[in-house]
This record gives structure tokens, C-alpha cells and sequence, in this order.
């Protein structure tokens, strides 16, 4: 496959690992990103991680362009970004949302979600495998040609 | 594994690949459960479908007696039924919950969700090949000991 | 007309005829049946009752599958079951909605109405009646090839 | 019968059959008109349309002083007209309200209803031959007596 | 004085007296008028009722332009008519809204209320006796300048 | 006339005349109540003050108990108190509803009134003059029976 | 007496006593349902759980038809079920409504509910003791005559 | 058993017995309190009541400092008043919410309550006798040690 | 261009220039009319203004019959009727919204539009200039063929 | 400073010290006021406690009247009294308005407060330390002639 | 004239002309920009465009200190950025809102708005010619020193 | 202490001081903070400012790891950022919010809080002083080991 799979990750996700290890678990952003790459031979991902709304939307427009998917933990920023919705709504990459928890266990103000009505699929809940499987998703969405 | 993994599915998913194949593809329902025996050795399912709240909320208790994990895709009653929740509340099992389209991009009364928060996981979007991943995260979630 | 028009009524409608017939008049459910199969000759009714929302759901999908209309007095699951929504909408022959009294003017839960928005037409507030106008409006929209 | 049956019809209805003819049909309101006007020997009709709430009103008053029983189609004002409103509760004669399409199927503000509160009867989703059942069920409450 | 104080009344109100005598009393409107002209000397009054919401905008106008004070029973209008209230936004004599029953105890969409808010005073639930009492109110409130 | 009439003021009342006098005027409470005492020859008033919520349900009980009508200004109580919305609830003697200035005109909060619905009439906007007026309304409606 | 009183209970209340005792106690369903049988001489009980809405439908009119009493813990479909609130609203025998936590200080999805308004008690948040203190309010408003 | 429990009655409680015989029964409250003194052996009871939210508050303190259990109808406070809701979160004797009548079916305002979540029972709908139900539950918690 | 362009004004918009001009400028709706017909040489105008809600709607349907654009501020109707939103969906001639102010920095009320949705483009809060722009507007738009 | 300082704690705040001391600390109102009180030399305090809302009420007016500033914890009545609120609005002296805890982290109802919109300051969240700063702040405010 | 007009575009308006040619046209934003230039002699524009608000805030106050006036179109940032608002309302520059389609006719979500409050004037939904009304409207407000 | 306590403001508090001042005083932030550092010996301050959400959330790490306590004025993004409040969550120094006036008193949309909930205190509504008040309560949190 050519083009690489893009895999983004939103605010205060460059925190994994170091807080709360009982919660999040003891792996690092990074910890997870190699467990991605040693997944599926062939593969090549671009992972990248902003506190930066704005960084975030310049990111998925880029991943549009030169990606052959996308993968999305936007953190915060599923909640309250309707520039990061417009952005997804203006890619033909398919997109792939994951959450480390399970945001419908969570406060009511994680309920409103602009980043799943754009994209194709989201995985959540199962901590940091399900950027695994978020992985294997986009790798049989590609294969089906689908968005 | 001595026990077996629950799979159920809630109303109008036994009309599956029956109607609008362009939408949800020409799988039924049958052919999704076959490819997901197939996909682990050792493994064992029990697969099911009911129109029928009582009827659900009588196996997610038997999948808490007798299973290791379970799979759900609660269909309508995702939406609406308590009951099914406070089922869910009182497993020990982990719960995968399974959607085949995104209900995020549907209509507002299924923004609501009472499955989620009783959940583990979910994974949504991904058509009849998200079963084959909530089987992966079942797996994942009964090796890590987790509910 | 080779296939049947299914008549379906949901939980409580059973008691018709028994209690107050200042209200709901002296017919019971099967002396309405019996006037609607008097009204037209060459039509034949599948006429049913549950209180059983699984059960409207199995008979739904039965009336798509083997009848050439459904007329649907869904009684209180009018307002709760996403269900039976979801298998209406699953349906190609017309269906008509059918209430006895007039729901606009009872209580405020009593508003929301998953049938409606999934049905052809509504006839609602002129008791039994309504059932024979329903099967005139069945058997209009069969001839015009409408759903 | 000496009183006439009045057939109201509200704004933008005197559009109907130029516009959208394979929603609408190529039916014009006097098209729809003088198909009642032939269904029963003996019965007299007063149908009018207009674009104005105050005149709605006026007619509202009119065919309850002078009317044997009331069709209304008031379109928009349904959804707005507390004045409307007012006036059926005042009527004695009963009032059958009449929708072309299928409102619940329609936008957000439609599903507030000033009409069918005050109304003994609703018939929706049928076209124009709803009216015509609208004509039968006014006999059938006139026979019966009922408001 | 030489300037008229105008009285108008809205929908409906032309129906006082000849229904619900137990409720509204046996006086009809004209019966209030005569009262409220025999209760001050050289006080002229213009009174009016119309069914139409713009009629009723054109009056507010002209009350504004020729005359003392306005007293004012928007009926239905009183709870839809925005531009009843941008109409006595421009007025600068004073308003007194009146009510013959109080709207406090009826339905909820007469709760909302855009007279009020623009009006000097109110003045409700006194039946008939309200509009006499409007009238001590309009003429204490010319005497006193105020707006 | 026996029994007294009931003028009862709530919370902050007693602060009339002496704040604001560019707003409310430079009348006071009992400059009001003198008025009152000197409109009507043989009507004798009882008037009280309070800013204690439990105070004005003593008080109203025993207008009920002993007076032949009760004026109230409930102050903020008015967009507060149930309890004295069940104490006027179980009145049956008249109640007019006063308030000094156009609450319709404030802020949101006091768009709540839980006097409003258990009182026959409102006098509202029209200052001090307002309490004569409802002095007038309540011998109007002892007068005439009403409750 | 000679016709019994009926004990239903809704879905999940078939796990009681085996799960959480720490919260609801180590009391199984059938060990409140003997202390009841054993609190009143001469009272015959029928005891029935079942986790289908429509089996509880089923069941309340049987009690209404069969039955002198209604104890009814209708668990989640407490907080959903407009089929069970018009089979309630159907019934002349008594109503007793019971719960063995106290919903109000749960979920707010839980502070809807369907069963109260049509119950003539309630009884909530003594756990199994509720349903014998239900026992002696049934026969209290059966003494009583009331509904 | 040395210490009493306290039975507090709110706001127009003092008026039971008095007013509307048919709805609340002949009983007064002291009536009641007398069938509760008269319940069981050796148990003292502590009876008040009273109009004032503040005393409310106070007398709950003494009653956490002073008593075995506290069963409180708060009238109308039940629905106002985070003053006791607090006062209550701050006792450890049972707390046993009582209602004469229904709650659930009278006016939406009622629906919220700051009793029931800081109460351990709540027993509503059985006129006077629930205050004995409420005695013999506050019995039942105090000997099972519960809070 | 052959056809007119209508351009028209709702409630109150007569008032213009006369009131409050340090606001709303000292131009009358008049001298709009005429700069807006000296600004492009060819172009007919048809300039009309109404307090009817009614006559707006017959005038809407005029404009698309026998007009090339419509120019409408609809005043106070744009924040209430349904009936302008459905004259303007019938139409096929391109729509521009015009406000003198800026409705978004007003009332709560005013934050509802049942024009902007089925109008091409919305120009406001450029006082009498707003017209002239709509104007360059309509023509733009008749120019490219959009609507 | 000739005139005092004001110390108004509300319902439940008697209870300080006694209660939770893990939560709020083992300091009662009392030692708070002696911290206060020896602060600052030259500064007299004016402290009291009420369970009562009218007599909050009261003692505001008072401290307007005979104060120099007000620091205010009306506690549970911040989240319910108008009274207390317009009693605020009605003072001249700065006020600054304390509370122990952070009430942003607590229920849903804590989060309507009629204190801060009529308060020049808020502290919050810091313990009977926040009410040695608000006293600073007081002093801060008198000095400044703000209000 | 000295100072340029500023012309900001938010989020995605980047991608402008190269997606969706037939919705947006085939305009890039650069040759929105040069049209405008060419539009009026003596006139200079600052044209920018940037994902992040931040940057945005950034850019708004510089043209409030450099420029002459405004032209904006926030895109995404529109709908959810107060820091966008506040920095508009700290301007003393003229301020003209740009939209290219109309949001009055997509999401629930799009029609929050804190630019348009805080704006002079709004042009939406004629595309990329919107902005050069918006430049014609902008020298407008400039010449008749409007803010 | 050998840890600097950060001082961070969020957008637009860059134009403090230099804007009217007679509502935000002419100090400039720069001002505030130098008053700050004079307050307390032996305190190191590290201040800064941002207009960028992301940039604000990238400090607060930094105040995490490196910091004593946080005062943080987040502006505008109090409202709208769960990323600035997921940021706090992370935190383990005390945390201070402070606002110059007082948004309790301003819009409806300033009336949602992120930073609150997260934060140990607030100080609002005393203009610049609030920063000096903060940071006595940093060390008195600091001190007292709080957080």
C-alpha cells in the first residue's frame, strides 16, 4: 500500500501512561503506536499527537491528501470541534474513531459528539487494543473501497 | 475455553441481507455468525436473534450464567429498554456491543442508548465485519481479565 | 386480491367493549373485525391482538412478507417501540395507522408516536369506524400502487 | 340533511396540482372538490381556501352557526394558529381535520398541532382521497350524533 | 379629552354571551362596551373586535396615531403574534391588556405571552368587570403621564 | 361587610418609597394601604408585611379563616413558594393577585408564578394605583360570589 | 377473602438474593413472597416474575379480572412501559406500587415512570419489608373500598 | 426504647380534616398522630408541625440529635426546599418520606423533590395510614440498623 | 428583463422613518424604494407592504407567478409563520432575506426563522443599504440561473 | 470604620465543624469567626446564623441599613430564594458572597444560584479561609467605593 | 483610505474550490480574494485564512488596531467560539459577517451563532459573491461611520 | 518554595487596561502580575498569556509538572473547552481560577463553566485584586496540602 494510514491523536493523550495507570493502563501513546506498526507487514502509519485544535484540522485535511485512511482518538475535541466535523466531512480517506474508555459511561457534556456523524466506524472501550482494531478496520475498509 | 461466547441480536436483524443489500450488504445474519466461528480454533458461540425484549433480557442473564463473554447488537432496544440494561448491569461477563451502521449519523431518538454505558465497548460502523472484531475484543477483554 | 390485509392490534385493545363503553362505544375488537370483513367482498383479513411488543414485531414482518396491506392500531407501543418503527420501515406494502380516540388531545407522552412517521396514513378519532375507513384507505392505496 | 358540510382549506393549498405533481398528484383542490361533491346523493357542500388566518376564523365561526359538520385542512396555521384553535373548541358541530401528506414525516415544527386537540377526527397521509373518507366520516358522526 | 381611548378585542371575542354563559357570563362584548362607555363622563371611546391578527396590527397603529390610551384583549394573538407586539413596541400611549378569565390557569401554550411584555399593565380574570377597571387604569395612567 | 379584606405583602415590600422612588414612586407600603382605607366607606382592611415565606401561609389560612377576601403581593414568593400556592389553593374566599411593576417585562426567573394560577385576578403594572384597583375587583367579586 | 391478591415483579427481579446482598440484601424473590403468605390469615397470594413486558400486561389484567389486590414492582418497565400504565389505568382493584431501593436517589432516566400515576400507593427503599407493608396498605384500601 | 421518633408535618398540613373531607378523609392530623401513638408499645413519638421552611430545618437537626428516626411529610417544602434537602443529608437516624396523597398524578411542578433522594423510604398515596406504615418502617429500620 | 422583481415588506415596516430615527434612520420605506430603483437602469420593481400575514402569502405566490426575484423582509412574520415558509418553498424564483437590523443581537424569540431556510441568502443589520445590496443580490442570482 | 462589617451564614452552616470533619475540616463557625475577627484591627463583625429565609432576609436589609459591607453564605437558599436575591439587589454595600466547597462540583441544582448576579464577588472552594479572603476582598471594596 | 479592510477566513475555507465544485463553485478562496480587489480603486485588503482560533483571536484584534474594517467568515469557529466573540466585541471597527451557503437550512448545530451578535451585518448564501457585497457594505458602514 | 506558582490567562486578556477602563480599571495584565510578585517574598510567579486554546492546555501540563499551584483566568475558554478542563482533571497542584467580574451577572452562554468543576477554588467579580487574593489562597492551599 502506498499510501501511509494516518493516526491522530487530540489533547492530553501525550499524558498515556504516565497518570492514572489503573485507569489508562501502563502504556505510553507510543507504547501503542508500535504495537500498530508490528501489527500488519506493508503497513506504514504517520502518528502524530496536538493539544492543538487548529493542528488537528491542518492534520486530517493532510491525511486526506496523502493518506489512505484515517484513524482518530480527537480526545476533547470530539466533544466541542465543529471545525474538526467539517474537516472529516470534506475527506473521501475513511475514518475510523477510537476512544481508549467508554464515553457513554462518562459526564453528560462527553454525550454530544461531532466526530462520529463524520466518520464511518468507532471502536471504543477496550483501551489501548482498540487502536488495534481500529487498524484492522481501516485496513478492511480500504479493502472494500468504502467511506 | 470451556465457555462460550454469547452472540445476540435484537429485532428486525434476522431480515438482514434480505433488504437493501446496497446498504447493508448482502450478508444475513447466519453468514456473519459462520465467518465469525470461523475466525478462532476453540472458540465456541452461541448465536441467537428474538424480536422479543423479555426474550433478550432471559439471555443476557443466561450469558452471565453460562458464558464467557457476550456480543450484542440490541437492535432497537438499544434505544428503549431499561430492562435490557439493568441486565446488563448485573453481568460479570464482559459486554462488546455491536451496531452494523453508525447510529450517530441517524435519526435523534437513537442518540439515546442504554447498552453503552452498561458496556465494556462498542464498536460501530463497520457492517457485519464489526462482529468479527467485537470476537476479537471478547477475547481481548477475557484474556486481560477485564469487566 | 390473492393476499390478505392484516389487521393488527397492540396491548390492551383486548379489553374493548368491556370497559367504558360511554367511551370507547359497545363494539368489541371482533365485532369491528366482523364489520371490515363485511364492507368489501373479495378481501380477505388477517385480524390479531397482542400485548406482546415482540409479538407486533413477528406479525409486522409476517404482513410484509405475506399480505398486501397492513392497517396497525399499535395502542401504547405507539409511543415507545423503536421496534416496531424499525420494522415498519423495513416494510413495502402500505400501512395504514389506526387509533380509536384522538391522541392529540390525551397526555403529553402520549405525543410522541414512533408509527406515524413509518406509515402511509393515519385515521385516528372516530372509534371503531376508523377501522372500516382504514380498509377503504388499504385497499385505495393497493390500486394506486402507492407506499 | 338541510345543513351544509363545510370544506375548509388553509394557505398555499390553492397551489395544489400545479406544483410537485408526482408528490401532490395532478389533482387541484376543485379536482378533489367535486369528487365529494359526486360521492353522496343529497349532501351539500360549502368549500372554500384561503390564505388568511382571520378568515379561517370567520369561516370557522360561519360553518358552525350554519354548517351540519366541519372538513378543515388549515395547512401552516395547523402548526401555528392558536386562533384556529380557539375557534373549533367553540364549534358544536363535529370537526374532521384533513392532511394531503403524512406531517409526522415532516419537519420539527410540524409536529406541533393546534388542530387535532380541538378536532373529533384526523386523516392524514392519503392525498386527496382522504377528503373523501374526511366526507364519510362526517356523515358517520353526524348519523351518530357525536362531538 | 380629546383624544379617543380604543378598545380591541381579537379572535373570537365576538362569540362572548352567546356561549359558555356559566363560564364567560350571559354579557356579550357589546354589552362590556356599553358599561365602560356609561362609566366616565366626557370620555370617548373607539371600539373594536376583529378575527384578523393584521387588522389588529393596523388598529394598534391607528390607536397609536390618534388616540389617548389602549386598551387591549388580543385573545389568541395575545400568545402567537409577534408582530402584535412589535406594534405596541411603537406605540407611546399607554396599554392595558385585559383577560376576562386568567390565562395562568389554562393551557400551556398560553403561557407564553408577547402582549405583556409590551404592555404598561395587565389586568385579568375579573371577567367583563376587567375591561371597566382597564379604563380607571388607562385614565390614571394618562393623568399621570406615564408610559 | 362583617369580615374584614386581607391586604398581604410579602418579602422586601417594606422597602417601598424608600429606594428606588424614580421606579416604584416615593409612596410607601402604608401610604398604599391608606388609600385603600379611604377609597370605600364601611370595608374594613386588614394589611400586613412580611419577608418570612411561612408568615404569609399563617396569614393567608386565616384570611380564609376570618376575612371576606385577601389582596396579595407576594413579593418574590410569587415565583418561589408552593406553599403558599397550596395555602391560596385551599381559600375560598376571593384572591386578587397584585404586583407593583410588569413581571412579564423581568428577567426569566419570575416568569415562574405559582400565585397566578391559584388566584381568581391579577392587577400587575399599574404601582400603587393597583392595589385600589384590586380593592375594587375583590368587592366586586364579594359582591358577585366568585371564587 | 375469597379472591386473591396478586405479587408481580418485572424483569431482573428474578436475580434477587443472588447478587449484591450487600445492596438488596440475601433475600430471594420467593423469600419475601413466603413472608408475605405468612403475615395475614386467611389471604391467598399469587406470585409471579417474568422479564416480558407483555406477560406483565398479560398478568395485570388477569389480577383485575381474578384478582381483589395489585402489588406491582414492575422493575425497568417501571420507567418505560405505556402498555403497562393503560393495563393499570384499566383496573378496579387497588394499586400498590413497590420498589425495593429508592429510585429517586438513582439514575435519571429512572425518575420517569409510568406505574405511580396509575397506582394508588407506592412504597419505596425498604427493600423486601416494602412488600409486606404493600400486603397491609392492600388490604387497608380494600377494607376501605377505595380506588 | 429511649429515644422518640419524630414526626414532622409541613406546610397547610394543619389544615387536614378540615377542608375537602372526600379527598383527605375526615381525619385530622392529630387524629393520625393518635392512631400512630396508639400502634405500638413503648414507643414515644414526637408530633409537630408547621408552616415555616426554617423551622423545618430545625426541628430535622433536633430530631438527628435528639431521636430514633425521623418520618416527614414536608407538604409543599417537598418540592422547594434544598434547605431541608441539606438539613437531611446531614442526619443519620432513618428518614421515612410520608404523602397522603399521590404525588405522581398531580402537577408537573410537583414532580420534583428534594425529599425522596435524601430519604431512606418514601410511602405515599394511603392518606393517613401511611403515616402507621411509615411508623412500623421506621421500626424496622431502626432494629435493622439501616441509614 | 421582462419581469418585475418583487420586493416586499411585512408588519410595521410602514412605520419606518417615522420612529425612533437615531435607530432605525430617517428614511421612510419609501425613500428605500426609490434609491433601490434608481441603482440599475432596466430593472422593474414592484414595492408593496402589508400587516397581514395572509396577504404576504398571496403576494409570495404573485411574486413567483409573475415576478423574476423576490426581496422580502417579512418583519415580524419571519420569527412565526409557517404559512410564509411554505408560500416560499413553493417558489422557483430566487429569494433574498432582508433585515434593517440585526435579529441575532435581539430577543429570544427573534432567534426563530422560518424565512432563512427556504431563502437563497439573508442580508442584515445594514440598515436601508441592506435593500440596495439585495438588490445586486437578485440580480446576481437571476444572472447565474440559481435558486 | 465606624459602621460594622456583616457575617451572614444560612441553613445548615450550625452544623459546621460537627459534621464530615474529613470534608470540611474540624473548624466551626464559630472559630471562623474569631479568625476573622482578629484579622484585622479596627473592623468590627457583625455575625450571625439562620436556618430561616425570611429572617436572611431580614438581616440583609439590616446590614444595608447599619453596615458598611456584607459577606454572605446563604447556603442552601442560594440555590432557591428570590427573596434573598432582590433583597440583595435592594442593597448599597459591597457584597461579597462565600462558600466552603465548590458548588460547580456538585448536583444539577446546585448550579441555579440567586446570589452571584446580585453579589459584586464570589469565593468559593477554599474552605473557612475563603471567608478570611472575602473579608480582605470587603476591605478592598470599601476602600475602592465600588459596589 | 490609510488603513486595509481585513478579510478572515476560518477553518477548511482553505479547501474552497477544490471539493464539491458543484455546491461551492470552482472559486478558490484566492479568487474570492482577487475579485474583491479589483472591485473598488483605492481600497487595500489584508487576506488570510487559518485553521486555529487562536489565530483567529489573534488576526480579529489586529484589525481592530490596524484596519479599517472587518470582513469574516469564521466558518466552524462561528459556532462554537466565544473567544471569537469576545475579541469582536472588543472593536471599534465595522464588522461584516460572510457566509458562502446559507445555515439556516443545515444543522441543529449550526444555528448557534456567536459571531453574528457581536457582528454589524450578515451576507449568506450567495456564494463567493457575499463577499464582495460584504466589501460594498463595509466601505457603507466606514463612510457613514457606523459600529 | 522552590517551585514557581503559574499564573496563565487565556484570549483577549492581552487588551486589559487598554480598553474601557471604567469597567476593567486601566491596569494592565502586566499590572496585575507585578503586583502579584510583590506581594509575597520568596514566591516565584511564572506568567503568561495565550489567545490559543491549545497553547493554554500545553501550560497547564507544564504548570503540572513543573509548578507549585495554577491560577489560570481562562477566558473564553472556560465556556467551551473540555480540553483545558481534561487538562485540570490531570492535574495534581492546586488549581485557582480567577475572573475580573463576575459572569454570573453576564450572558447565558458564560453560565457554562469547564473550568470550575476541575478547579479547588474560585475568585471572581473583584477586577485585578482577585489575581492577589488568588494567589494568598495558592499558598494557603500549598501550605494545607490540599488539592
Amino acid at each position: 500500500m502506498a499510501k501511509p494510514i494516518y493516526v491522530l491523536s487530540g489533547p492530553n493523550l501525550n499524558l498515556l501512561g504516565q497518570r492514572e495507570p489503573d485507569i489508562y493502563g501502563s502504556s505510553t501513546l507510543d507504547d501503542i503506536h508500535k504495537r500498530m506498526a508490528g501489527r500488519h507487514e506493508g503497513v506504514t502509519l504517520k502518528t502524530r499527537q496536538t493539544n492543538h485544535e487548529g493542528e488537528l484540522v491542518d492534520w486530517i485535511q493532510e491525511s486526506n491528501r496523502e493518506g489512505a485512511a484515517l484513524i482518530l482518538n480527537a480526545g476533547a475535541y470530539t466533544h466541542t470541534s465543529v471545525a474538526v466535523h467539517d474537516a472529516l466531512r470534506a475527506c473521501d480517506v475513511p475514518i475510523i474513531e477510537v476512544h481508549l474508555s467508554n464515553p457513554a459511561a462518562r459526564e453528560e457534556f462527553r454525550q454530544v459528539n461531532f466526530v462520529s456523524p463524520a466518520a464511518n466506524a468507532t471502536i471504543a472501550g477496550i483501551g489501548g487494543y482498540g487502536y488495534e482494531l481500529a487498524l484492522d478496520a481501516a485496513l478492511h475498509l480500504i479493502a472494500s473501497g468504502e467511506r
